[in-house]
């Protein structure tokens, strides 16, 4: 049986506290004198930061909701085989390269799911200090403004989110397949964090969002945003999305999403080449 | 002889005072209860609102500066033939696209020359309320704070801004050429704003910058801010940039604009195809 809706808002309400006070953390250390971090092993002081983000949002859930497991980047979370009870799927820094190259564009991504159903979702862009969140049912929100239904979309009048990797030469998927999709579009964007744009495809700033590699804790906060909105979620070529899984990704406006995950169709049935077929 | 510092400032001044009220313009359109302008015919009103600030701008620089010469997107401004005496390059509205489908990621860009050497820049990123400028010789600004002189950069660690259109097939670049730069880097974003990705440049926040196709408004006032902390500029296969010209551009860190050129150069001594060879 479903939890009461009100833990739902309570769990929100924490969530909301918790990734500004990581946000504040994150931006404390771009601000820092440690700007060391972006010279000599960047790599390194971001996972520093990853860890202390994601240690500071465990020891916080655990304590205020003992019973609640976690799925999270660093690997600090919990062991989970399946969507059974409440998972949080947390990501404390969504868009690394960003948060080293350009100390912005990243985001800490909070998405809580109740056996498999996604009930709260919080996407925070710290440098922007906009935060996307929801709470299933009650409507997704860009900060305080109510973001609105989704429409159609087509494709040739669309905006696509595609990372220049999957246009390229890579081991997922035929890039002649993304080009096609590319070019039948009006434009393509990439931002570098995919949290970030699974926030814009649910605020309708992008029409959709193609990447053949994202795990739960990339998409946990997303997915909820955009279900609230009425876009459509799934595998590259359709497909349904396992929640713990990962893998390929398209979700968007349903005319986009529909003539997109056609054209993956098929090139598969063409036989070229998509990862997971 | 070139004109007293002093001219250059208060040039800077009235440029900045008038991109924040184009801005304030712009703002307006944009949360206006004319937000039909995204679902019926939204060039149109684009172009309206290109055409608006273009004018307003025409307007004050007449004014105040009457024997400056303008170069503008939508043509009101003069017949330039030679970058002899002072010339305002001006776009009102860098990102078109962004502007309909985001409402966001869209820039003004007001730079100014003097003999053909780039004097005064401004880049408004309108929503963020972020401006980019620079009085050549004084320094580059992010807002209040000064930008640092890049550092040398290297390829293999860069994060380079490139629109999916050159990794994909298209009239001006054998796309091989481009997605073999893309693979040597670290990451590539495509933003859909020249202005903001020179912008983005000049701030170090990405390492460089290529496009096969600008105008001279688009990068007016991104060379200047660029020019100012180090970084170098030509078209993508190294020659010098025509200022009034246009054509194909790469900007970026020293090491890391040597090491795509020399890619472009080889690739043209391959026999593959760059335009403008």
């Amino acid at each position: 049986m479903a939890m009461e809706t009100s833990i739902w808002h309570k769990i929100h309400e924490d969530a909301e506290k918790w990734i500004r006070e990581a946000g504040a953390l994150l931006k404390k250390a771009i601000a820092g004198p440690l700007d060391v971090q972006t010279k000599a092993s960047p790599d390194d002081l971001v996972t520093n930061m990853d860890k202390e983000i994601e240690r500071f949002f465990i020891e916080r859930i655990r304590a205020a909701y003992p019973g609640h497991r976690i799925v999270s980047e660093e690997g600090y979370g919990d062991e989970v085989n399946a969507d059974e009870g409440v998972i949080w799927l947390l990501d404390p820094i969504d868009g690394t390269m960003n948060f080293v190259h350009q100390k912005r564009h990243f985001a800490v991504s909070v998405g809580v799911y109740e056996n498999g159903v996604g009930r709260v979702g919080l996407i925070y862009d710290v440098m922007a200090d906009d935060l996307y969140h929801v709470v299933r049912g009650d409507g997704a929100y860009y900060n305080e403004t109510r973001l609105e239904l989704l429409d159609e979309g087509r494709l040739d009048t669309a905006v696509l989110s595609i990372n220049g990797t999957w246009l390229n030469r890579n081991r997922r998927i035929d890039p002649e397949i993304v080009r096609t999709i590319a070019r039948r579009a009006r434009g393509t964007r990439s931002y570098g964090s995919a949290a970030i744009e699974l926030a814009y495809v649910a605020a309708g700033r992008l029409d959709a969002y193609l990447t053949m590699r994202l795990a739960p804790w990339d998409y946990g906060a997303g997915l909820i945003l955009i279900e609230e909105v009425g876009g459509v979620i799934s595998h590259v070529d359709g497909r349904e999305l396992n929640l713990l899984k990962g893998g390929s990704l398209l979700v968007g406006k349903k005319g986009v999403h529909r003539e997109i995950s056609q054209v993956i169709r098929q090139a598969i049935a063409d036989g070229l080449y998509v990862e997971g077929q």
